[in-house]
Order: structure tokens, then C-alpha cells, then sequence
């Protein structure tokens, strides 16, 4: 392999592959980078073996050639060079890079003991913006799962049928879903890992174009631009959820998002691992108090619009303050359901959105 | 004590002191704030029994009074209210903390039971820009020792004399002197302990005013604008540094510092535990290489001014950096003082800078 090619463009190429690349000490090869000249341009990969990454970049090709390099130094490389141009030659499994003041020597590994990515090669499920996906997708990244105790619940579980597009998670605690307009050409029921859904996200923002997505064969493929993540599917059933979302109300409280997460912020301060805070909604407010043994209390109210009877629950607030986050508009919706029912937030003027906090067990 | 507080400007003077604040968790008083009325102003301190500071800031003062309050849950409150103006009262080492819509009650200790910050009474030794003198311990600061092994190296020594200041520090690999000028209507040798110098460089940071120095009984005071730092000198004499400064060069190398510091960072890539980067002065050229047997080598060329003979010698590639780091101007000057003495750093433009860098022994 012979090329030049323009600094900038591959450090954006490295920093994209590298986040892919495994800490997996005992498979060292998955810690390298795939270089390999491909129609013209240069591919560059990474896998940990559930999700592989590809993307493509223009270079100056004199030869053609493939090698495996350590994705750490070579990146830490590209990332200090300073020129314009570099000139990138393999020889031996060794990827020589120079320019006009240096000359440096990179030992990498044989490209044959890279693993393949698979590819699918039938034809897109969807396409919709990136930014919609990526958009909707960070809605319902707080609420996976982390452990893997149950790899169902540690990822996303995206379900594409018709004109509408459905994202859900739900670490047991909470649950997040987020419907999209899509216009699929067949259905596909899905749960993305963790991992997978975290990249989508990064690879997805600032992205202008659309995204396709291919599936087969329990792998699916998100394509954007240049750029190809490929990724394994979670085995197995995701739990039948909307049987947990409340389909009326008993009270509904209509609040300020900005508000209403400043004093959850305040009263979280004075919570314990024994003790939550409280939310007491009447009248025309909501009042939020904690109490912490060792540290003091607060009482907090926040102005709020109550429809039918007052209620009193205690949650825990960072979960409150996950939903909140995502919330889009100046305005909040709360709905109490019940004692030992979900409490539902939504935003006040978004039907997309609907964020579930299971309720404490006291 | 009773009074009404800016928030802002309470919050302001939270972070400056609760920086000062001692985990040290066998004397758990060290942990707090001490806020106390003052002249119609509010001083919050806070120390470590090594340094302390004071800081004043403007209040609406109703009843005097004072309390110790841990710093942590204090400063978290504060940062997250959002009103202008909050009402703050202390009743049986209990603060309240209220403003429209909340109120708060944080437990706190007994300002009896907090430590004396030393009140130095005598004239000060000298005043000069705070922005000169953090500047000046800026160039200073990595040289200094980490390891307590020798209490008089883990700090800067600072003498001042007539019309001339001296700022140094050694870890015995690296050495760094700064002079700067000042009116000084006394003689004082001090070792500043490393934690006091870099609270200095702190709160001397963004401060277009003069810092007052006064020192007496093994105790110096830093005071500027409405803060004060006061801290324990080390004990200790400080070696005679003067000796190692070579005052002749065999050769000089002048270079453009960017091409320098841009080519020691990609040549430090190739380093390892057992081997650093070398460099040849030769010519038109310095040379840099470097060579990993795992990750491969590297030869980078940086064009310099030479003066008398060739030289080579092998260096930390980091304590260059450092160097690099704090010289002012365009050009820097490399002086090979023979083997086995140090290689010598200056800025090619100014003379109160120096930066000595211990050969390695091979």
C-alpha cells in the first residue's frame, strides 16, 4: 500500500473507528485499526466483534494494500502531526508515515487476522434523517439497563411497522418511549445493544443527510455518509411494556420544566441512601422536601396547574431528573396513576414522548 | 446572624474558598466554611492548618453572628439556586437559607470549634501585579517536587532583595528560576509549600490589582482585593541552586519553539520505560529519535541555528515539554554545557527565565 492523504481527514476517520476499537486484552488484534485501499479511497475499521464501524476516505492511491495497526499510537500519531500531507507506505506489516521533517515506523499486524465485519447486502428496512434517529435515541439512553443480567433490557428496543417508528427502554425503574414518522418498507422488531445504540448517537450528530438501515440475519447495518456501523441484535423477547403505561389518570399536574428541575435539583442535595424526596401536589403548587439526617432539609414549592384531587408520592430524583432532561417546551405534564402505578411525564405539547418512574416500594 | 445575600456573589466566594478545604477526615471541622460578620461585610474562610484563606464579600447585614457549615453540601446549594437574592440565618449552629419559594435548613457546627487562621500584623515586605506574580509561578510550577521526601524541594523558593525577586524550584531532574523586578522595603528567603503556590497562582488569576506579600513568624501572607491567603513557610533551607546553573555553553542551538515542542511530541510517542528520546545538533538541524520495539521508531528533523561543535544527548521528552511550555517568544535557545551537565532552556528574547534539565545517566 502506497497513498497521501490529507491529515484532517484522516484524523476525523481515526477518531471515528478508535471508539470502536475493544480493550479486549486477550484478542490484541481487536485493538487495531483495518487500513485498506478500496475503489480509489481508503477503508478504515474497527470491531469488538458485536459492533464493527467502517468508513471511507479520499486519498491519493499509488498502491494498493491493506495492514492492521494499533489503533492507540497510530491515532495518537495522526492526532500530533501538524503537516497537511502525509505519505502513508506498508512494507512488512510495518506502516510507514512520513513528511517533510520526519519519517516514523508503526509496527502493525497482518490484515488477514483481522475479523471480518459482515456485510448485508439486502436492501434498506427505513430511512429517516439521522438527526431524528439520533434525536429520539437520546430520549431513551438513561433508561437502558446497565447490567446484563437481563441483555434484553440493556439496549433499545426499536420497532419499525408501517408509517411509525417506536424506540423503548426500561431498566425496570423507569421506562422511555419515543414514536417517529417513518416510512418503512417492511417491519422489523429489534433490540440494539447498549453499546451500539451509544455510537448510533455519536455517529448520528451533526450529521445533515439520512440514515438507512439494512437488516438480516439478527445484524443490522446503520448507514450514513460514508460511514457503516454494523452491529449485532440482542437475542431475545423485549418484555411486552405497554401493558406498564397507564392509559388514564386519577390527577395531572401541568408544571415549568425549568422550574420544576431547579428545586428537584435543590431537594436532591438533602436526600439519603434511606430517604428520597417527597412530592406533595394540592392547590397551585407542588411541594418538593428531603431530609438528610446529617446534612439539613428543604421545602420547595413550584407553581403548578392540578387537575382533579391532590396526591403525595416519594421517588427518586435523579430519575425525575433524567426524564426532565429530554422533556422538548417550557412545560411539563405529571400524571399521577395510582398508588403503586407509574408516575407518567410527558412534555405538555408533545405526544412523541412518554417517560414512566415506577413507584417506590416504601 | 442574620443577613441578605447576592447569590452570585455568595457563590463566587464559596468556590474560592472551599478549594482550601481539607479532607482531612480525622478533624472534620477542616471541612467547613466559617462564615462570620465583619465590619458590615460577610468573611467566609476556610483552612487546611497549613493555608488558610479569607475572603470579604458585601451583605445586608440584620443581626451579626457566625457558624462553621460543611463546605460541600453549602457550596452544592448554593451553585443550584437560581434567585437573586437569598436570605441566610443562623439559630443553634442551624443555617436557613430561604428565598421565594424554598427554604432550607443545613446543620453546621460551632464557630468556636474552628480553627484561628494567623493574622499577620506587620507592614508588607513588598507589593507587586498580581498578574506578574502569576505569571512568574506559572513558569515555575512543574518543577517543583511531588514527593514529600524532601519538604524543601516540594515547594518554591522565593527570595526577595532590594529591587529584584528570584522564583525557583527544582525536583532535582529539572530546574526553573524566574526573576522579576520589585520594590521590596525588606530582604525575605521563604519556601512557599507546592499547595500554597498553586492556590496562589488561583487566586492571583484574572486580577488586574497589586498582592501585598507580608511575612513574620514562619507564617506569609499573600492579600489581594478582598482575599486573603496565609500560609506556613516550609522549614528548611533551600539547597544552594546557584551552583548548577552552568554559566558557559559548549554549543547553542536556536529553534523555532512550535516546530520544537510540535516534533519532541511526536518522537515522545515512541518512547518507552527503557528507552527516551535522543538528539543530535548538527549542521543546520536538530534531529530527534526515538524508538519503541513495540510500537515502532521515528527520526524528525527541526531546522535550528547552530553555534560551535555538534552534540547529542538522550532526555525525558516530557521535561522538555514542560520547558516549552513556559517560554514567552517565538525562538528558544538549547545550550549542551558538556556531558553529564545540564542542558540549559532559554527563551531567545528574555533574560528572567531559565530552565535547566538534568542530564540522564546512561
Amino acid at each position: 500500500m502506497k497513498l497521501v492523504v490529507n491529515q484532517k481527514n484522516l484524523k476525523k476517520a481515526v477518531g471515528l473507528v478508535e471508539k470502536v476499537v475493544s480493550k479486549n486484552t486477550s484478542l490484541p488484534i481487536l485493538g487495531n485499526i483495518l487500513l485498506k485501499t478500496e475503489n480509489g479511497r481508503l477503508r478504515l475499521s474497527a470491531t469488538n466483534l458485536e459492533l464493527g464501524i467502517n468508513t471511507l476516505i479520499g486519498v491519493k492511491i499509488e498502491e494498493v494494500g491493506e495492514i492492521a495497526i494499533p489503533a492507540r499510537i497510530f491515532s495518537d500519531f495522526i492526532n500530533t502531526v501538524q503537516d497537511e500531507k502525509v505519505t502513508v507506505v506498508t512494507k512488512n506489516n510495518t506502516l510507514t508515515i512520513s513528511a517533510e521533517h520526519y519519517k516514523t515506523s508503526i509496527l502493525g499486524f497482518d490484515s488477514k487476522d483481522f475479523p471480518i465485519i459482515p456485510k448485508i447486502k439486502s436492501e434498506p428496512v427505513v430511512s429517516m434523517p439521522a438527526s431524528m434517529l439520533k434525536n429520539a435515541l437520546v430520549k431513551v439512553l438513561d433508561s437502558m439497563a446497565v447490567s446484563e443480567t437481563r441483555p434484553e433490557l440493556a439496549g433499545v428496543f426499536m420497532q419499525i411497522k408501517d408509517k411509525q417508528g417506536i424506540l423503548v427502554s426500561t431498566d425496570i425503574f423507569r421506562l422511555s418511549e419515543v414514536t417517529i414518522p417513518v416510512a418503512a418498507s417492511e417491519s422489523v422488531s429489534i433490540i440494539l445493544p447498549r453499546n451500539t445504540v451509544m455510537e448510533l448517537v455519536r455517529v448520528c450528530t451533526d450529521i445533515s443527510g439520512d440514515v438507512q438501515i439494512k437488516y438480516a440475519d439478527n445484524q443490522v447495518a446503520f448507514i450514513v455518509e460514508d460511514i457503516e456501523l454494523v452491529s449485532r441484535v440482542v437475542d431475545g423477547t423485549y418484555p411486552p411494556y405497554k401493558n406498564v403505561i397507564p392509559d388514564k389518570f386519577i390527577s395531572r399536574a401541568l408544571i415549568k420544566r425549568s422550574e420544576l428541575e431547579n428545586n428537584i435539583r435543590l431537594a436532591g442535595l438533602f436526600t439519603s441512601s434511606i430517604s428520597d424526596i417527597k412530592i406533595t401536589c394540592a392547590e397551585d403548587k407542588l411541594t418538593i422536601t428531603a431530609r438528610n439526617s446529617d446534612k439539613g432539609e428543604i421545602e420547595t414549592d413550584v407553581p403548578a396547574v392540578i387537575k382533579n384531587e391532590p396526591f403525595e408520592l416519594s421517588l427518586n430524583y435523579r430519575y425525575i431528573l433524567d426524564g426532565l432532561k429530554n422533556m422538548p417546551g417550557n412545560d411539563v405534564i405529571l400524571e399521577f396513576t395510582g398508588a403503586g402505578s407509574p408516575l407518567v411525564m410527558r412534555p405538555s405539547d408533545d405526544k412523541s414522548f412518554v417517560y414512566l418512574i415506577m413507584p417506590l416500594r416504601s
